[in-house]
């Protein structure tokens, strides 16, 4: 089986993003996986259709999306994707929107379609903290989501596939915020890969 | 009267220190004060040094030290520095205490000498969230703190003197995580003067 | 006009709380708004089954739902009601849904019909800290809020209608916990009234 | 040897203590070491008192403190007790203390006595969440931290003795807050008093 794993570029203020170092740092495979790899733009636009893009392109047999939730203190899988752009700030292309809706008129939300329980299980197994999240938030991590559960549903497609956050990396520098080390975040990554391949 | 302010480098994954462009964006002069300014090096040996040199030569009266609490959302003076360096990461010089005292044998804390009431309650009033926070932390922020508190005592400066924690920056593009603009911080900053040359 | 202002009562270690509190302070009329009022259990089935059958009994003109949330620091306006019920401890019944649709192949999620942007700034004048939350988390204040606004799609209400969480209360006694006043919160809770009855 | 066990009763709107629920499912033994028990009020006089009369009663070999920190996540040792009170409510004697030394003119602050690197681990490796905390606050809890320390300290006693905050029990009902079963809790207690009787 093939699974996606998308990344997010560094954005802001920020010189790395954990999520395209976890990318970059992935094996070819894990087991039976074979891993593809993909990193985005933070752009409410560009980002999902690039995702759109290379699933349509390879077709994998699952998709994980990863994002960075700075705060956070456990790898999270998200539960829910509503239909909401809102951004405090503009987006690398310039774009904040607000109070509007990704699809106007269409569904309010999408649930994952991850496996989340087990990968909580599988993540924790590896002594790496995990636990469910109700919001993906209102930015472009939320937007992916969306999207790519949307096309998920419009083309038919039984794969899992959904998104989950990671905390900073230790190396961020990010005195009294909670962090993972790369190596963390990577068995965190292989664990779940691993309930997919089951 | 002077009033000197302290602000960091930009450290670790982060372009930009909120303190930084803090102290760059205050004015010469707030009503009696004047305002002097030094940017420190995120390094728990030549940060308080380079204060303190400062402060012994231009003999200010009164000392405000910024830094930067990620994930905070207000304003937050603190209360107590401690003797503890404890670095989940190495500092810009590459030092990574453990569980150790800045300085052996010497006094476990010193309370800051800020008006920190009547700082809270100025910034509040500008529209903008402050509160008293109860930890500096155990990293380069308290340790300057705690320096800076003993060259006062034991110069026998009766001086306001303290530091003031801040969130991030709007602009630092930090999703999810409670974050201030920059001319909220600075208008904070001056009503924080402001209560020290009252 | 008529607004109905729902609480709920205590639950699990606590003695008191902070919606029924309000519900019992607030006046009967606020303006040109009479207030109706409702206490509910805390409870998956009888708590919106009650509130379902006060909004049929009474056609209010406005619904607001209010529900504790220990541990926030502002009165929160919530976005999102989703169609899950994934409860960590029983409810007031013995009930305990996990990970479990509110309604089995309906919508995904409802969003607030409340003026939410216009009630944050009417709270935040009172000097009451305000903002959204983009989660009203699966037990049963969610629950109710997406069943009340399921009512009122199902039965084609255009009435304002929706679910503010509150922080606790300062009497209740949670050292370290962010908390408001019974008076802040019935401020709030007023100025939210008078933005419905603008 | 013998280690006293300290908890709180319930206070303010809370029914239950987890500390007093813990102090009194903890066994008489675990392994060499024999358990004392004691609960205490919520009070900054006879809360330090009551302990400090056992303490000279029973000359324990080793002191832990119990106390709730509703919100928090995890079984936090606590490094640092300071020479302040500082109350948001009335403790359950009705007294209030603002921005006060517990001991006017005393030391600023006591360290832990406690072993809490090995505790911390101790505790994860029975699968409970367990980190350093760097506040105890400046309520009740903190102020019995300062004052049993002062004890050990003033009267040239060797032994481990500090502070061990809490989070909520999973039978409060704080929905959306952090919580452990008495079970977990239990076994984190007694992971930390075998590493002092080892």
């Amino acid at each position: 089986m093939v699974v996606l794993v998308t990344g997010f570029e560094p954005f802001g203020g920020d010189t790395v993003n954990p999520t395209q170092e976890i990318v970059h740092a992935l094996p070819a495979r894990e087991g039976q996986a074979e891993i593809a790899k993909l990193v985005l733009p933070v752009e409410f636009v560009r980002g999902p259709e690039e995702a759109g893009s290379e699933i349509r392109r390879i077709r994998p047999d699952a998709v994980i999306c990863l994002g960075l939730a700075g705060g956070r203190d456990a790898v999270t899988p998200e539960r829910t994707a509503v239909n909401v752009m809102d951004a405090r700030i503009p987006d690398a292309a310039g774009y904040r929107p607000k109070d509007q809706a990704i699809r106007p008129g269409e569904r309010e939300a999408y649930f994952t379609a991850l496996p989340y329980r087990a990968m909580i299980e599988a993540v924790k197994a590896e002594g790496v903290p995990a636990k469910l999240s109700e919001s993906a938030g209102t930015y472009v991590c939320n937007c992916l989501m969306y999207e790519v559960l949307r096309l998920r549903a419009q083309e038919g497609l039984k794969i899992p596939c959904g998104f989950v956050h990671v905390p900073y990396l230790d190396t961020m520098g990010k005195d009294g915020q909670p962090s993972l080390s790369l190596d963390e975040m990577v068995r965190a990554v292989l664990a779940c890969i691993r309930t997919l391949a089951a």
